[in-house]
């Protein structure tokens, strides 16, 4: 997205407008209404009308379909970096009165210094130093809280938008498309399930037993009398690239018919999704979009998408072009 | 259960009998017509019209209406040992002509020569030695198979059924009005997952993505381009006494309005259950009736109650008297 303030007036007027034209000319019967007639929609809606035909050889019966969306990129935006990246840094902030050392401690001082480079510099355990401090030592509850408190607040860098308002617009409709047609919709995320678990019910139509994602380790504990889980240091579970089949079989304990991503790191989820027998669908979200959203794929450091841009082609999956399919990308800004 | 074989034939010809009689003499409406009418059911439905009524100050919304039930000795039977203890030995003995070193080697030797005893004696070391020679190495769909086709062929030693017909007619009563009244209903057992997921749905009506329990790790591979999940021979997780808050945690992400269990096992859930804010329910199954199930508590060594039998007495706790508070135990036979 190159869209900075000013631009991003332009395309939610513009979004407007496309809404308004769609109610015009589509057929009112239409429940994808923001994708424009082209091959990703029409596999959609002929995988859902295969499964759901009680005449078909195919028809699948309604406990058996569940379908599962990453949540990065496929979802949500996820540039110019993870929204739960954001957060992080957000919270070094919001916590660094207490901890006077971070003022000259690496990952936390390049976050107070604005310095991203020397954070990244630290690689991988800079990053999950960051993610430890500002995501263990609460209850459960407290930190639902403070996930909740961070989305009233904080604003996207370059849409000046709710994060939780650059969901995507078309997305929201399949979702609810599925679920009309007896799909259960899970989320299966890289990003931490405790993250998400506070707003996907609101956002997505999605409860939190439906959400599977990466985790730390929490402890039960009576504090004072009172039961609480406690969040630690530790790293539970990583919800990505071969750890998504691990985690569907974990929560959902059945095999998807089902699956969305758009980078390599849902290939694994894709594929153990489309290897099962019967009718299986797989899509993959292709970021292509530069004006309205952004345009990334193999070179990304964020989301990259190579080795399943490649296998989609082999297997014949479907791929959403975002700048061709798209009719609009997020809702209109309701607050 | 004193009943040998002979017994049991009485037994259900008395369940049959029970059956009848409560046709004739119960309201039709009842939705709990297994249950005689005493505090553990009266408190039961008070609980369920009291956040159901949409006028009541008490009213949940459905999506919030979770109810979490133990397996083992609250919905089926878990004597002379745990359901899935048997499965194991039949494991072994019929993996035995794989393993002929296991005829020399403890605990398998005492195993295939019926001399629990030996098997016992190993004490923690040698019972997850039997579990993960029986329960790993397989793909998660091999498994799956395994499970299913033990319980076509195995039979209880004491009352000749099937283990799963050793469910509780009460408790399918109690799950049945439950989902009726909009609330989703789970398992969180200390049993292994997958060992309960082939059979939750058609037995309980609970399907896979409801059940949480403990489990073993598993990993994605390619085989010959086939994906699988194989199940490997370490502990993932252990969903047993403060395990099984964190396991509700991991896999349902809020708390229950209502626990169900029978044992200190389940004391933590039962705790964290009632803890929560608005209307909460716990119910502890009692074994008590030594003619047509089995009577342990604080002396048994498997399904223990204890500490948990003294918290549900300060505590206000249900407690259900299962020779008083039930009119049938197990289903008819349908096989």
């Amino acid at each position: 997205m190159r869209l900075r303030r000013r631009g991003f007036g332009i395309a939610v007027f513009a979004i407007a407008l496309a809404g308004t034209a769609c109610v015009q000319r589509e057929d009112p019967a239409d429940a994808l209404p923001s994708w424009n007639e082209v091959a990703s929609k029409q596999a959609i809606v002929a995988f859902v009308e295969r499964v759901t035909a009680e005449n078909s050889a195919d028809f699948v019966r309604p406990a058996e379909r569940i379908a599962v969306f990453d949540n990065d990129g496929t979802l949500w935006s996820e540039q110019p970096m993870y929204f739960q990246f954001a957060f992080a840094l957000d919270r070094v902030r919001a916590l660094a009165p207490e901890h006077p050392e971070w003022a000259t401690q690496q990952p936390f001082q390049g976050v107070l210094e604005n310095d991203l480079a020397s954070v990244l510099a630290g690689g991988e355990h800079a990053l999950i130093e960051l993610v430890m401090a500002t995501h263990a030592g609460t209850t459960t509850d407290e930190f639902a809280a403070v996930v909740e408190d961070w989305l009233e607040t904080a604003r996207h860098p370059v849409t000046g938008r709710r994060y939780d308002e650059m969901v995507y617009l078309p997305m929201l409709e399949l979702l609810a498309y599925l679920r009309e047609n007896g799909f259960k919709t899970f989320i299966v995320s890289g990003g931490g399930i405790e993250f998400m678990r506070p707003w996907t019910e609101r956002v997505y139509g999605i409860p939190p037993e439906q959400v599977v994602g990466s985790s730390i380790r929490t402890t039960f504990e009576i504090r004072d009398g009172v039961p609480v889980l406690v969040r630690s240091p530790e790293i539970n579970f990583i919800d990505d690239k071969a750890g998504k089949p691990v985690g569907i079989s974990q929560h959902i304990g059945r095999r998807p018919i089902a699956a969305f991503g758009n980078s390599d790191g849902d290939l694994q989820m894709l594929q153990w999704t489309s290897a099962g027998d019967g009718p299986r669908f797989a899509l993959i979200v292709h970021h292509t979009d530069a004006e309205r959203e952004w345009a990334y794929d193999r070179e990304s450091s964020i989301g990259r998408l190579d080795e399943a841009l490649d296998e989609a082609a082999t297997r014949g999956w479907a791929v959403v072009d975002m700048a061709r399919d798209w009719r609009a990308i997020y809702p209109e800004s309701v607050r």
